[in-house]
This record gives structure tokens, sequence and C-alpha cells, in this order.
């Protein structure tokens, strides 16, 4: 009787516990993720799918995509971006809503929307809960994106006042990736107090080497870490060109690299919180470049692989979501005269972003480049031509919108007459580079139509603990809601102005 | 002890059975709602929760978004749809796959990619199981997506046989919508016997006036119902059309009625599985005609509110999907010019679909009517105007690219001149209606770039039971599989070519 007793005991408590477990899962994120591909809509990732899925099968008589990392994440879902100001809202809204879970105007960074009060942040929570906090982007530090996980202020051009609250405030354990705009202030005929020296007094470890970033640990403490080889606007090289040099012998460090470098830096009993921050996939898809937001997205999938390795080792405790902010630009796969083609083995003849192709539009400019030499060095980088019976060659109608984007590009700014014509066609971007991307994107079978952001749904991934959280149809500010359900923390009562949500 | 021992095995017997319920939950779909929105993206969906939002809220200072019936649904899922053809797929391929669990050739309807071995449909597998079967659509109901889900050829094309297929087969009970391209077969001088005569046969009832439809009960058993005022290609009306109808005294019934009549028919205690088709969202984004197709996406939505309705009184057994078979057009929410603004409100001027406007621009050709004179017919439906300061001013532009359409749809289709530039703007379609279309969207932040389909994944929603079957990144073929787990049914082995997936 004893052991009938003991064993219906042992299985209940079996059972209770099972079922306590079917029930509510373990939900308790202890090492969080956050991954944004800036401007990364549902075109920009399947977009990337179906490239690496033709390069991968040059052969295959059947279509074939292929995958991102985040495309085995059990859970999907698809979110809301619109703000305060628009269906069609900005980076620095978009971030708020998802860092602090309401809504505000375009270009405000964590204010509510008469500018008076600052909202509390995910990271902010989760410091309070002992997490340690990593923020890393590919843009400059003090930027909307990343500035939205440790900062806030009525604008998102108060780029120097963003960075002093990241590195004086207590919420950053790590910052990593591009640098930063305005390291003395806004006004450089009166200087503040260097960003540098601030870093410092603070207690961060600044790191500004590849090695140096390759090594950095638990031990480093502190860690402010700024690659290297800054590209445009103090930001982290394009996918594409940081290949190239690579390709070339160079060393540049990757976004992947940077993510591990916070992984190793992070890594605590009491669990951490990082968000990364792929962020030029937006500004390529602004200049309309398919090929370079293709090479950034696989550059961020790469990054998400970081976090997946952690996560094999902690799969109770790790939490992954992957999103976008806002789409960009308007991308879709499939173009007026190309029909139900694709051609997206086209896109690997692309060797430059277009950033770096407006420096040789510049030196054209300066060198009176006339446009067949201009053309030669097209082909060069992009594979177009004029030669018949080739992948690129160019149609007449092709030819005449190279040519005239390239008379345009030729004039010094101040002489070139922008009427409603040019601006649709290259809103505000350097004709000759900005009429080369369309090419390419409209022969591979890709278009745009805009140089801002849309107002595109966008797909959320999750896997892990919590990631239940973020399925169905949400709004950017479930975000924020949906972390702090995964790391057992609760909201503070906050009162917001009865318009903003 | 002996109550202890009682205690604790009731405990165990309910622990158990909670166990058990919470690890698999209510799979077992009795009654499927399968909705299609032919051509409907997230762009389509999202373009209409604004549009409501917009229209619901005019005076409110901040953008709200409104909602379609499928967004309160828990599982969301993102669905890759190419085909065996292309990335970019067709109708016909992708309905198959959802319907067969099979990729196959665009153009191709349930049949392998050698045109030799037929697929067995999600539709036998539910009839084998005792459920009855019911197909809807707004389009004729011998079209690829209805028919894939009765019938398999070889060639979408085969209307005939396709149609013969749904009346002399066992799969279908209910078969409502457009009427049939080719009741006589395709060659008239050599006619077939007649679809009709072949319903009566097969003991369908055909219903084909408004009240009779609103009339079908479970009592009217199979049935065969098209609508009597059919429009263009033997489909329902545009319901833009269809409102306008209605607005000025006249029936029509819209396809929320026929979908309820469908679940009246089919009710029953075995269960039932039911397709609804929205046909028409595909042919006006072919067109780039954004207002028609929120009007249609609001239609699809109507329609889903039945089966919800539904649901409610059997909660536990019922299952609805809503997804699309691939987006149409290339549809975005943001344009070049218009930047981060919207102006939905806009849309509301439209008060005709393309394909109607196509009647009135034939009109003009006929009566040798002018560009002012045609301009007032266009400011009648759409608002557009050349008059200053209103909302809908046309600017030089604009105004410049409808009258060199107004110019070409003037001449007979033979002495047009379509070269690359006209093949991009006009994609085929009337110049005249296809440049109003483009003004309307650009006006309101939104653009095409194609006038096929494309290569976007599409947004499933799902709820109720089995739904969890439908979230993640699947692909079609994933959807066929989804509601047979949900319905408990096992899939035969099917041998397919290895390529074909």
């Amino acid at each position: 009787m004893k052991r009938l007793i003991a064993l219906l005991l042992a299985a209940v408590m079996l059972l209770t516990l099972s079922a306590a477990v079917a029930e509510s899962a373990p939900v308790q994120a202890k090492y969080v993720f956050f991954f944004i591909g800036d401007g990364m809509g549902a075109p920009q990732a399947t977009a990337t799918r179906y490239y690496l899925g033709t390069m991968e099968n040059p052969e295959s008589p059947f279509p074939v995509p292929g995958k991102l990392v985040f495309d085995d994440f059990k859970y999907t879902g698809l979110m809301t971006t619109y703000d305060a100001t628009s269906f069609c809202p900005d980076s620095s809204s978009t971030a708020s809503s998802m860092a602090s879970g309401q809504k505000t105007l375009s270009g405000v960074l964590n204010y509510d929307v008469n500018l008076e009060n600052p909202f509390k942040l995910v990271t902010e929570y989760a410091k309070e809960a002992g997490y340690k906090i990593g923020v890393v982007t590919s843009v400059s530090l003090d930027h909307a994106t990343p500035g939205a996980f440790y900062a806030k202020a009525p604008s998102r051009n108060e780029y120097y006042n963003i960075s002093s609250q990241g590195l004086t405030g207590t919420t950053l354990d790590f910052l990593g990736g591009g640098g930063y705009k305005q390291p003395d202030g806004a006004d450089k005929a009166n200087p503040s107090p260097n960003l540098f020296e601030m870093a410092k007094e603070n207690g961060f470890t600044y790191v500004n080497d590849n090695e140096g970033i390759r090594a950095i640990n638990a031990d480093t403490g502190r860690v402010l870490a700024i690659v290297p080889d800054l590209a445009d606007s103090d930001t982290m090289s394009y996918e594409i060109d940081r290949e190239a040099l690579v390709a070339a012998g160079g060393d540049s460090v990757s976004l992947a690299e940077m993510t591990a470098a916070a992984i190793r830096n992070l890594e605590n009993e009491s669990g951490f919180f990082l968000m990364v921050e792929g962020g030029k996939i937006d500004w390529t898809c602004h200049a309309n470049d398919a090929a370079t937001a293709i090479h950034d997205t696989i550059a961020l999938s790469n990054a998400v692989a970081e976090a997946v390795a952690f996560a094999e080792k902690h799969p109770e405790e790790t939490l992954i979501v992957v999103t976008g902010d806002h789409e960009t630009g308007g991308l879709t796969i499939g173009f007026a005269t190309t029909k139900y083609d694709t051609h997206f083995q086209y896109l690997q003849n692309q060797k430059i972003s277009f950033m770096k192709f407006d420096e040789q539009v510049k030196a054209m400019r300066e060198n009176g480049t006339n446009f067949e030499e201009a053309m030669a060095i097209v082909q060069e980088y992009y594979g177009l031509t004029t030669e018949e019976g080739k992948d690129l060659t160019l149609s007449a109608k092709e030819l005449e919108s190279l040519e005239s984007a390239f008379t345009l590009s030729m004039l010094p700014a101040a002489q070139r007459i922008i009427g409603e014509q040019e601006a649709f066609l290259y809103g505000g971007y350097e004709p000759f580079s900005m009429a080369i991307s369309h090419v390419m994107n409209n022969k591979a079978g890709l278009a745009y139509t805009s140089f801002s952001h849309t107002g595109l749904q966008l797909p959320v991934y999750a896997t892990g603990a919590g990631a239940d959280n973020f399925s169905g149809s949400i709004d950017n500010t479930d975000i924020f809601r949906g972390f702090l359900a995964a790391m057992g923390l609760t909201e503070d009562e906050v009162m917001q102005p009865a318009a903003a949500k």
C-alpha cells in the first residue's frame, strides 16, 4: 500500500511538473538577442534568399530559394510600423517604439509626441533586473536605432547629447560598431568634452583595431569598440565593399565578428540583452541599390548565426528576435518588362556600393571624363555593356537613361536643374549612380518605387525562450512588451498623451 | 487511506488529462475554411488597413490603421510562393501547391512537372474522411484557383475539361461564384455536352438569381450557384462596381453572401472544407488599380467575417486560414515624390474599376472624344482635375502622362506603336486607364512596379483548431500538409519527379 501511495505521489509530482512545463514553458529569457535590419522588410529578406539560392544552384532547372539563418525560427509575426507622424515612419520613432512600447513622432528618440516626457527603455528594465546590456550597429553609434536603446532626445539629430548619454549613463556594458559623428560636440568652434575622454572616465575600454576587437572577452570590462576602417558617415563599410577589401588582402571586422565580440564580453550568470543593427540595408535601399542591400542582409544573417551558435549552448534560456524597423525604398521582386522572370545571377557582376561609385562619379566630373570612358568604368564595376548579345547588354532605353543621368551628374550640383521628372528619377542622389542601380535592379527583375521609407508591415522571426510573444499580427510597440514578458519583467505604469497610441 | 488513494488516483487522471490536452490541444478541425486572396500580398492587405483607418478617422492628427477581419487571428506565417518555373509564379501552380503539397510549373493544374501524374488534393482527402466540400470564387468557376481544389489538368486553359471534372466528379458539394467560360466546350462549331445539363444530371441544383442564392440552405442539396449579374470574363463584379450598383438601387450578391450560402449548405455533422477565393484582387493589381484592389480586399475580409461568425458557434472545431497565392503588381505603400506622406483619402474619389473605365475609353474612341472632354469624364469618376488648388489637381508631368496615354488610346489597337517605353508604362493595358490609375496611386502615396505577379513571401493568418500548423516560415506546399494535420488525416505516399521537390 505504501508503495502504491509513493508511486501515486511520484506520478502526481511528475504530472504536475509536466503539466506546468507544457502550460507555461520555460519563459524566462536570460540571454536576449534583438537583431534589427534597418530598412529590411519582407522584400529585402526574400530577394536575399533568392539571390543566395540562385548563386548556390547555378545549374538547377527549377528556381531554388536559399536560406537566411532566421528562416528556421519557429515563430513569425507581422508587425505594423506606422508612427505618430506617418504610415511611412522613420528609424527614430520606430526604434523608440520597439525600445519603449510607445508611439511617437518621426525624428523623436524616446520622448512623447509633446516632446515632454521621456520613455523608459527595455534596456533599462533589463539593467534593473541584472542583465548586462550591449548595442552593436554597422552605422555610427549615435544614430537613431542604436541610440534608441540607450538614450532619449527630443530630436534624433542631437548626436552629441545621445552619445554622451550612452557613455555617462549606466545602461551600456558594450557599445560597438561605427564611430561618432560629433566626438567634440556639434559646435566645432566651441567644443564640448571629448567623447573618448568621457568613455575613459566612465570605465569604458576603447578598442579601435581589428585584432583588438577580435580579442575582446569578459575580462575587457565595459567596452567601446569602433572599427578602424570607418566608411561614409562614420559607419562600418557596406558588406559588398568590405568583401572587396578582404578579397584584395585587406582586413576589416564584420558585423558578425563585432556581434561575437559583444557576446564574449557580455556573457555572465545574470544574463544579457544585446541589440544588433544592420543599419545600412536602409541606406542602400534609399539609394535603390539592391545588390548592396542583399550583401548587407547576408551580413546581418551572419551576425544572427553568432546568436544561434550561442543559443545552442543555452537552448532553454536564450531568446533571439529578428526584424526590421520599416521597409525602405518600396523594393519588390518583379519589374514591368521582365514580367515573370528574375535574373538574380546578374547581381554578382556588381562589385561596388553606390556610395563608393559616387566617388568614381566625382572623379569623372573632376577629370572631365566623357560618356564612353565612363561606360568603361561602369562595365568594370557592374558588368553593364553596350556590346551586343551579353547578359547585361544595355537596351536603347537603358543606355539613354544612363546618358541623361551622366550628363546631369557631370554638372556641378549648383547648375543642375531638378524638376518633377528628376526628383522622380534620382530623388536627390547622384543621378548617374542612381540610373545605374535602376538598370541593374530591373535587369535582375527587381524594382523600387521610392527613395524613402514605406508603410509595409514587416516580418518578425523569433526563436527560443518566450518567442511565442512575437507571433501573430502585432505592432512595433508589442516588441517591447514581448521582451518584458520573455524576461519575466513588469512594465511600470506610464502616463502617455492619449493620442500617442 | 482509501480516500487518499482515491484522491491521488483522481489527481493522476486529471493531470494526465490536462497534460495531454496541453500537449496536443484539440487539433481535429471539423469545419475548415481556406480563404485565398488572389494576388493579395502583405502590401495589398496593409494598404487596405490604412485606407480603412484613414476613412474611419478623418479628424485624427495621428495615422490610425484600420483592421481586416483576420488581423486578430492568433497565428501568422510567412509563405514562399515560387514554383518550378519561376520565383514569380502563377495562380495555377501556386493553387496546385496549396491544394496538393507539390510544386509544379506555371500554367499547370495539379499535374507534375512532366505533365504525367496528377496530384491528390486536400479536398479529396477530406472527402474520403466524410467532409463536405465547397468552392467559392469571385471569378469564373473554371479558373485556376477554384479549379485547383476540384480538378487536374496539364494546362489551366483547359476550361471545359476542368469544369466537367467538377460536375462529374464526386468531390464537390457546393460550387458558387462567377460562371463558366466554355459552357459548351472550347469549340463552338463542335459543341460538347452542356455544363448546365451535366450539372443537372449529376444532382446539382442550379441557382442563378440573387434571392435564390440568399435562400440556399442544407436542404438545397448539391449546389451550382452563379450570380445573375456576371461582369467581365464571367466573373462577379469588382466590389467597387458592385457598391456603385447597390448605391444606385441595384441588387448584386456579394462574396460574403455567397460564402454565407455555402456555409448554410455545407454545415453537417461530418464537417466541411470550404475554399473561398477573392479572385479579382489579382486582376486589378495586374492593371495597377489600387483603389479597386482595396475594395476587393475589403470584400474578401467581409467573407472571412462569415467564417468567424460560424467559428463563434463552433470554436473548438473550426479552423480558418487566410492567405494569398502570390503578390501581384509589386504594390507598395510609398512613392518617390510623395516621400513619407500618404493620402489614402484621395482614393475615395474613385468610383469605378479600371475595367468599367475601359468601356468609357472605348466609347471615347468610337465617339471621337477630345482630351478636354475626356478629362471631364475622368474628373467625374476619379476626381482628378486641372483646376488649381484641389487635392487631386494634376501636376504638369501628370497631365502630360495622361495626354500621351489618351493619344495612344484613341488610336485603333492595330495602329499603336508599342516600344520599350510603352511596354514599361502600360504593360499591354488600355493606356489611358493605366495612366489614370498610376496618377491616382501616386497621389495617394502608392505605387506598383510590374503588371505581373511578383516573388514576395506572403502572410498567412490562421485561427482555431490546428492553426499552429500555419505559423513560422513556410512554403505554399506546407499549406496542404497543415490542413491534413489539422484534420488528422495522413498523406498517401506519392512518387514525384525528384526535381519537382
